[in-house]
């Protein structure tokens, strides 16, 4: 797999069990889309999970095993891109390893994320190493395939900064080896949670991918609308309604249902009734792939089997070129796994 | 190869070029007896190497062959230990990943070397993420190996508590995998340089391992004496003497040589020759061996390939069997290097 003109994308997601709607918005949408255009790798990004989870591992095999049923179920396709498990391509630690040498820690306590993450999980101890670390792990990601774009949001632009200031550095003191990868933003707005606060599993207030569609239609019920809209002709508010928030990105007739809304011509359950109708459509398409899937056992762990050799020669390959950079001499071939 | 009841050694160096006596009675002669009692992996530490020299690292390569010739020359042996390169046995860095999410960043900011190294070495900037985990990677060399002996330093010793309080917490974490490592300390005195300081290359003072034994003895001649000891007949202060220092370490009959010293029975002249004499058996063995090892091209390389691939299939086992304490499943085989 060469880098094409239109590019490689790196993208990845740490395990965290079943998705919803909001990671579909947020960034699987975007996948599906970007594997039209571009070279692209997801990557399974469980080394990182540990960074958070270090205390509580026992989870995080089914999460992977849940996690990628949902990216196949909504369309990323292993015949086209990579899916990959970050701790099965163990040319990422190497690089993390060789990268962390010239990374000053000033730049890594400087991370915002760093300084949020540390106040807001104070139920655990963070101040570690490799907490500390985790955006030269995810520098090495990215650098290991010389990835050109990276689908982030917002929140995350100074982690990709971060990794273009290391790549400089390294350019800097070795050679041009790296790209500077730039960033993917997503165009779609953000989707809140039914409850109209930001969706999360720890809220309860989400849409799973793999809710059925009966589901979805009694959660589409139970969202949020204008209180101030309680007949069907009173006139509507449409921008503080979680079911608005929604028309607007799946569906087309949005500007009839605002208008609509707002000139009080239709009532909330009616319209709660269209969005489901919406969903419908696309939600078949994501149950018939997941029965597909659940029908093949074995195959999520052989996507990702193959999907992790296809990466590891690619890994390999930026690794060879970074010790040479180095004036490492290259390893002997590894010895087989003895498991 | 299995641990024995003596146990099993793990002791590595930084590849810094040619070594000198003080390398040789700090840690190597120790090495070359421990082979007799322990099965001993004897580590080039190759990434060690980058936490300080990632600014310059073109002559590591040469330094390493350097090194391990001087291993060889003294009589450290492939056929009885593992001798390897760091960054050929990939799962060092791996553990050191896995190590870094449960170390705290102020276990590792406690460690004194930390502190002095970021005084010391003031010409370039140490403030890096992988300088600061640089006892977390030693963990991960001892620990991959469950080594149960590690040869150090009185100096050294901080840093060997960091890897018992880095394994204790791995096992109480994720079940009891790991002993700890207990130090053997050396019994040697330290020996000073030709002008009395640290043995130190950057002094200028060293007696090189490889340096042929008319430089040994043109060496001990220029060998700092008692100042206040201008004749033979003079009374001398061994304790201050270097010529001394070396004779404590090398000379069997050193009561007789102290006593005749203090008496003013014998002159430094006569005491240095002396002392060139005692080195001299020594030194046509190891000059032999180096003569030897250097008509066999290759064969350093061939020794380090052998050596990793043992030790990687040691580390191997141990990683599949922390991989299995976090619960994450084991990953498929390696891809054949591309290189």
């Amino acid at each position: 797999m060469a880098v094409t003109a239109r590019g490689r994308v790196l993208s990845g997601m740490r395990p965290s069990g079943q998705l919803h709607l909001g990671n579909y918005v947020g960034a699987l949408a975007k996948w599906v889309e970007l594997q039209e255009t571009h070279e692209c790798l997801f990557m399974v990004a469980d080394w990182h999970a540990l960074t958070t989870e270090y205390a509580a591992t026992t989870p995080i095999e089914g999460y992977i095993e849940d996690m990628v049923l949902d990216w196949l179920a909504v369309g990323v396709d292993p015949s086209r891109s990579v899916i990959f498990r970050q701790s099965w391509v163990k040319q990422h630690a190497e690089l993390q390893l060789l990268l962390s040498m010239i990374t000053p820690v000033t730049w890594l306590e400087r991370c915002p994320t760093y300084k949020e993450q540390l106040s807001e999980l104070r139920d655990r101890e963070l101040n570690t190493h490799g907490f500390l670390g985790y955006p030269v792990l995810q520098a090495a990601d990215i650098l290991i395939y010389k990835a050109t774009q990276v689908p982030v949001g917002e929140d995350q632009l100074p982690h990709l900064e971060l990794t273009r200031e290391i790549a400089r550095r390294f350019n800097y003191l070795y050679g041009a080896l790296f790209p500077e990868p730039q960033a993917i933003l997503s165009s779609l707005p953000k989707l809140p949670g039914l409850d109209g606060r930001k969706m999360s599993k720890s809220y309860g207030n989400t849409i799973l991918l793999s809710d059925p569609l009966p589901v979805v239609r009694e959660k589409a019920n139970r969202m949020f609308t204008d209180p101030q809209k309680i007949k069907a002709t009173d006139l509507g508010h449409p921008e503080g309604c979680v079911v608005f928030a929604h028309h607007r990105v799946f569906t087309s007739t949005v500007a009839v249902v605002e208008q609509e809304c707002r000139q009080g011509l239709r009532g909330c359950v009616a319209c709660k009734g269209e969005l489901a109708d919406q969903l419908a459509p696309r939600w078949e398409v994501f149950q018939t792939k997941r029965a597909e899937i659940s029908r093949r056992a074995g195959w999520i762990h052989e996507i990702l089997r193959e999907g992790s050799r296809r990466a590891s020669a690619l890994a390999q390959t930026t690794l060879e070129e970074v010790r040479a950079a180095l004036h490492l001499s290259s390893s002997p071939p590894p010895t087989p796994s003895q498991a």
